[in-house]
């Protein structure tokens, strides 16, 4: 396989005309699009137009006239179609942090005779450190934390939910979703999957495998912008029953009533928190419409295209990397993982080569491979540069 | 009192300056700074080149590059001479609703032997929302809501916390915040107070008042664009045993080590909850630093002055306004509110003529007068519109 060949590979792709609506040079690699991806063009010329004629212009009745009111709901739809989920069943608010904190606590709430949240040790620490502080808050409540291998065997009676973080964050081993939701159920407890490294590269039908609670950052193949609100989940059937434990204004039933009294709005929109970053919301909104023209089969498709050259390249010419995700392509997300005896060094050496990757502690060198501007031609030149390191080849 | 006579006034005011510095034509008035404050034209440019330059110029490395990873502290420090506290004892994080959350929860359960969250009916709903999701949550915790003239009298050995908004949303009545406090704190009780409609418009301090816990928004007078982050701020006698419920990764001791247990930051920090929505966190930032080269105390002068005028005006010429703000400046804090039988009409009039202003249910009208961009002479005018409504006169 020569450079001529991996240029080939991306003239026959059918989502490489999508790499120059983003902010990237024709030299740029940019493998991090799994920590933050790469921003459109066409959101600087959005951002300054919403900036002066919607606040600047309109100022506070942009909150109807530019419809910010609605942004939370209007971003929930965007995001469902990708993760397969009902308009309805999706909302864009607050962090991945406290959506799953709000999702966790109702269902642990409500799963009475119940006090397990059953987890796995490899879980993004984040997330187990929301289900740490509610197991303080609610008397009784624990966790097991158990080996990826242990999960199924750990399922019992007293589960009241599954909480697993889709694809991990570190080796990029994808959990099967339905089979699990499964069996979760079986044993009447709920499944919450925290889909942020899944959402936007891999194709996930949520309502399809039965799941019941999801959340999701929305800036890494979303590509959102740094730090862009999260979305969450609540399949139908749990509308009825399941309430946020928060209560912000913009979940009751009648904002703008100004009652003293809490009263949940109907549906996933009771999960609304507070006013809503919206500089941040419209930068996720116009960003997330590239989304419409994509079938995100296609990005899966792709991505798993992706990974498999890199690891054919990585394998054949740099003998210092060992992968740690898994060798079958379908039980991989988004992302490959190495490890490497000296791999803070490597990815400081790729930045010096203005390849941008990233490490996890204490050895573990990442390469998001987002599809919409990552090119096999990249992923060729990494893997030549890396070559060209003494110490990996 | 003539239109010439405004206009010199606008002249003898050293706060006058600022405006130009504020997306307004000459002919803009715009009463609403106190629901959503305006915006400052380098904002645009700010911006934009925040978005070229770090989101799309570095991607991820921004985070460090650019400074992201401390804007809650940064911004933190930013407010805190405003409201009167130490920069370590503030951060911009969440919403206030969240924030509020937080604080709270935490009060109360580190309260032992006290159950009462103690609050005022005309507390703004979305705070006693919060209030009443954590009685809901724990056990035993209940809240107790009186009138404003009752406060003092239900303090007693269970108040666990006073929570108070600081100033009516409606009415714009200020708390006395110092003789509350040491009233508070006699009985045992912590305070908690929500500033959302005094930061940056009045002369707070809250460590010379002894207040244990506040939060706020920061757009309306602070000016930082919609649904901007809130702040939250805790007396730095507190630091050592108050540990926010949530479990944010932003919080942890050692974020970056990705360990699996949670341990609290020291200080404020511990209080951090999820990423944060950098771009609405940046804007928050150029906005803030205006207040830089002003006196807070001048501010609220001037937003004193301006109140002053106004219901002198309207006591003059509309006979249909009744002012329901207290009578004296000392108690009223960045806006005045009217009751008018056609309040939601009225609000439209003004509105044709294009001044904003902004109607609460079911017959109030509320004037924000900020400071850094509203003039005497937009008083004038308003009230001359009003005057000419036949309704009105």
């Amino acid at each position: 396989m020569s450079r001529t060949d991996a240029v080939s590979l991306d003239r026959q792709d059918p989502l490489a005309k999508y790499r120059e609506l983003f902010q990237l040079e024709e030299h740029d690699i940019y493998l991090a699009g799994h920590s933050l991806g790469v921003m459109q063009k066409k959101v600087v010329e959005k951002m300054m137009l919403m900036l002066v004629e919607q606040w600047g212009g309109q100022g506070v009745l942009s909150w109807n006239t530019s419809g910010w009111i609605q942004l939370p709901e209007r971003l929930g739809a965007l995001i469902a179609p990708l993760i397969g989920a009902v308009s309805d069943e999706v909302i864009v608010a607050d962090s991945t942090t406290i959506n799953l904190y709000k999702l966790l606590l109702a269902a642990v709430q409500r799963q009475a005779g119940r006090n397990v949240i059953l987890t796995d040790t490899d879980n993004f620490p984040a997330d187990l450190y929301v289900a740490e502080a509610i197991a303080e808050l609610i008397p009784d409540v624990r966790i097991i934390l158990c080996d990826r291998s242990d999960i199924v065997s750990k399922l019992n009676q007293q589960t009241a939910v599954l909480m697993l973080t889709h694809t991990d964050y570190r080796t990029g081993e994808v959990y099967a979703m339905k089979g699990l939701t499964e069996l979760a159920h079986a044993h009447g407890a709920l499944t919450l999957f925290d889909l942020s490294h899944s959402a936007g590269v891999q194709s996930i039908d949520l309502n399809e495998c039965g799941v019941d609670l999801a959340v999701g950052c929305t800036y890494k193949y979303l590509n959102g912008g740094p730090g862009s609100p999260a979305f969450l989940y609540v399949a139908k059937r749990h509308h009825g029953y399941l309430y946020s434990p928060v209560n912000g204004w913009m979940g009751h039933v009648s904002p703008f009533k100004f009652l003293n009294r809490y009263a949940p709005a109907e549906g996933v929109a009771r999960f609304l928190g507070g006013t809503p970053p919206v500089l941040s919301m419209c930068a996720l909104e116009y960003s997330l419409q590239v989304f419409a023209d994509i079938s995100i089969r296609d990005v899966r498709k792709k991505s798993l295209a992706l990974g498999e050259f890199m690891i054919e390249q990585m394998t054949n010419k740099c003998s210092g990397m060992q992968l740690i995700s898994p060798a079958k392509a379908d039980d991989r997300g988004g992302h490959l993982a190495f490890l490497h005896d000296d791999a803070a060094e490597v990815v400081e050496y790729l930045q010096a080569n203005k390849i941008v990757c990233d490490f996890r502690v204490p050895n573990v060198i990442r390469f998001g491979l987002s599809p919409l501007y990552v090119r096999y031609v990249d992923i060729f030149d990494v893997v030549e540069v890396l070559s060209r390191r003494g110490v990996v080849q």
